[in-house]
């Protein structure tokens, strides 16, 4: 009976830390969201609320940090207990960088928004949010699964990304050639497209997290990169 | 007896832990160094070498995660004791994060080690790397002697490193307007940049790290950012 009641409480616990990493994704994707339309739309007031935005965030992840802590000392949990353990540690980690990362376009977007010229790269930059939103999304479901095979999926599909991010990269640097004027508004949206390559690097580092949480192997060798990758990520 | 062993050995333990975060501290500060001479140098020989060394600091800070782990289900540690291993596994987080950012900086030296062009913006470059070496290296000894005040006067430098990096990329801004034959070059130059400046947000990351360790307190309010600082790290 006190055995079970204790098997009973690892479960409630790990549920515990599995519903506050969902809610981390939440935010994060929300944010991306918001920070995207703040870039397109010009919008300095929405980029502020993704700002604020993040503090939620980072409470989140300092929270996991406890919880995963208190629950090793009382647990000493081994093998996929501890895997599960170090991989809500690992995923929110990165789920943090991401809401880092989206408040930094914010930022460039509050400091662009009466700039008045949108390029036709931002067609690029909102293909490659749209991909990273959906890759995140993706292996959110693969960890709320625990499925290896999924998150396998999301890891390889990561090299569009960067041949996404390498052709935004050529366009803004033929439009800031053309003419000088471009540049420091272009400058911002390059490093805004460098942001969400980021995004797919910390959701190909939790892809690799579910994986290793299932199977406690790691997925094999280097990560892929898409063939015209500048892979200076 | 019993117990003072047990006590002598968790020091054997912290100090293991210890040993493991001044390696990857040496690791990550020469590669740091070899990336801008191997920038600054056109070299793209050493940039390889930089690339290849990235593998011990990941493996350094998977040891890390794995000591910490091992010692928190067997000690059960709290307050200071606590906090000296969750101080060991984000520092370690945080130095690996520099070797990345360490090696973003090589590829790019390999990249653009055939063009011939150094503007006279790689003069900034060059001060931004001396100050965040500096202050990495201020921030490890701080953490080696566990002195808090030394930690808050590394955290309240690294504005200066914001405000260079602000001069750097009005610099190389006017440069790519001049000739727009600079662009391209100079677009990696402002990566590189950007990179040093997140080097000094993982330094102040460590700072506030260790002033935590030391007091169990986090660092006043937000940190400081230079004055002239774009605020867009």
């Amino acid at each position: 009976m006190v055995e079970q009641h204790t098997v009973r409480s690892f479960d409630a616990e790990l549920e515990l830390l599995g519903r506050h990493i969902s809610e981390m994704g939440g935010i994060a994707e929300k944010m991306l969201a918001d920070a995207m339309d703040a870039l397109a739309g010009m919008n300095a007031e929405l980029a502020r609320q993704v700002i604020s935005a993040d503090a939620r965030l980072d409470a989140l992840q300092r929270t996991v940090e406890e919880e995963t802590v208190a629950v090793i000392a009382r647990r000493q949990p081994v093998a996929v207990d501890l895997r599960e353990i170090i991989g809500a540690l690992r995923i929110s980690g990165d789920l943090e960088r991401v809401g880092d990362l989206a408040k930094n376009i914010a930022k460039r977007a509050a400091k662009i928004a009466g700039e008045g010229r949108m390029p036709r790269a931002m067609v690029g930059l909102k293909s490659m949010h749209d991909l990273a939103v959906m890759q995140l999304n993706d292996v959110l479901d693969a960890y709320a699964q625990r499925d290896a095979e999924r998150a396998k999926a999301v890891w390889l599909r990561d090299a569009e990304l960067d041949s996404l991010e390498d052709s935004v990269f050529r366009d803004l640097l033929t439009h800031m050639m053309e003419d000088p004027r471009n540049i420091t508004f272009c400058t911002h949206l390059l490093f805004c497209s460098k942001n969400l390559e980021r995004v797919g690097d910390h959701t190909t580092n939790i892809a690799e997290t579910v994986f290793y949480i299932r199977t406690g192997r790691p997925l094999p060798n280097e990560r892929p990169r898409g063939a015209a990758s500048t892979d200076l990520a």
